[in-house]
């Protein structure tokens, strides 16, 4: 936790807040933090600043001054075979942390039916663990995420929509085209499950505009090739 | 596991073998292999080919063929200040899948000591970790793995020749420079422990050849930075 991200609830006071809970915790635990100690705060949505620790009676109190913006998101959407249940929770910090604007998980043939059905699919661990990413890298500004059940009926009338303006890349081991580097500009990056999309779902997202692209010769977890490519590509 | 790593003690007779445990366990319950079916396998430390399953009474039973050389490693040598024992194991996973050739752990202000005396840093949990990163990325080649616990005299002694023919980068938040993109040739990439390395050991670092560069406002976890800072240099 690089940055104590507050929510509007935690204001006492124009300039104040108490925080509790996990957050209160960690400041103590791992930052171990005192009363006059001055910690990077910021506002979920909002403004970047610091907080000096006023009082630990009650929770953590601090006086805040919120004053510059969050670092920029990158000008990248995410497509993403829904990872497995044990996958999701680091792949979503991750690409939050990296500064993805836009996450769509998307079903796919190798993709457990299961999967669906995990509890890490509820709302609440869905924005928790972008809470943990933005925390991660100081930032505020949660990243879209939209869950599409579906891949046909979004690959068909939603995908165009969102490749349009971007570089559209779907990386895919095999296939003979490198994946470009550092293109300059919006990039829509698609990635398969375990195992891949099968030829049936790379012709369709090929169909809808997605360029296959492959990324050497290793097969990395979904959470290594998002951090890879993203490198890569911005 | 896109790879059945082989050992020498798994063969039964030239090109048959039979495997147990883990490994049986995973190709029956995640491939579903069975009689006649055919796998990507893999010699530690050898050839990459197939191999096709002959029988499933007392373990798993293959005719392989080793063919193919493993894909290259990176010219990548990663100087990492020890992470914490559950992020560890994570890391050293990721860093074998991208393909890094060498490996040191040191010691660093902000690691805690605590992290020294981890079960996670049995020579047993080392080599599993790489292993499963080798199963990743179909390769077999062991990264060399190495732990350093005293910083000082790791940065004034063996660094320097380390880094000799290298181009010699320390990720560090804050500093100006950024870091660079696919410099082309070897790299020996130094990331610091979660709250980054004090002063004074930037500067050791820098007196000992390397060259401090930032990768933008965002703070990463360890293995995020190591998989994006890859995929740029590479």
């Amino acid at each position: 936790m690089n940055l104590v991200l507050l929510r509007e609830e935690d204001f006492t006071a124009p300039g104040r807040v108490r925080i509790q809970g996990r957050r209160l915790r960690h400041v103590l635990e791992v930052h171990r933090a005192g009363v006059g100690d001055e910690l990077v705060v910021g506002l979920l949505g909002g403004a970047v600043g610091r907080g000096r620790v006023t009082s630990l009676e009650g929770g953590l109190h601090l006086d805040v001054t919120l004053d510059r913006p969050p670092p920029p998101k990158l000008p990248l959407t995410l497509v993403l075979a829904l990872p497995r249940p044990k996958v999701l929770n680091r792949t979503l910090a991750a690409a939050t942390s990296l500064g993805a604007a836009r996450i769509f998980l998307v079903n796919a043939w190798k993709v457990e039916k299961s999967y669906w059905k995990s509890p890490r699919l509820s709302e609440e661990n869905l924005l928790e663990q972008r809470i943990l990413g933005l925390e991660q890298a100081r930032d505020t500004v949660l990243p879209e995420l939209h869950l599409r059940r579906l891949l046909r009926p979004f690959a068909e009338d939603e995908l165009p929509g969102i490749l349009q303006g971007t570089l559209p890349i779907l990386a895919h081991p095999g296939v003979p085209e490198p994946c470009p580097r550092a293109p300059g500009g919006p990039v829509t990056l698609v990635i398969g499950p375990e195992g891949g999309f099968i030829p049936a779902e790379v012709d369709l997202l090929a169909r809808s505009g997605c360029r296959p692209v492959n990324l050497g010769e290793r097969i990395l977890r979904v959470e290594t090739a998002v951090a890879a490519l993203t490198g890569r590509l911005f």
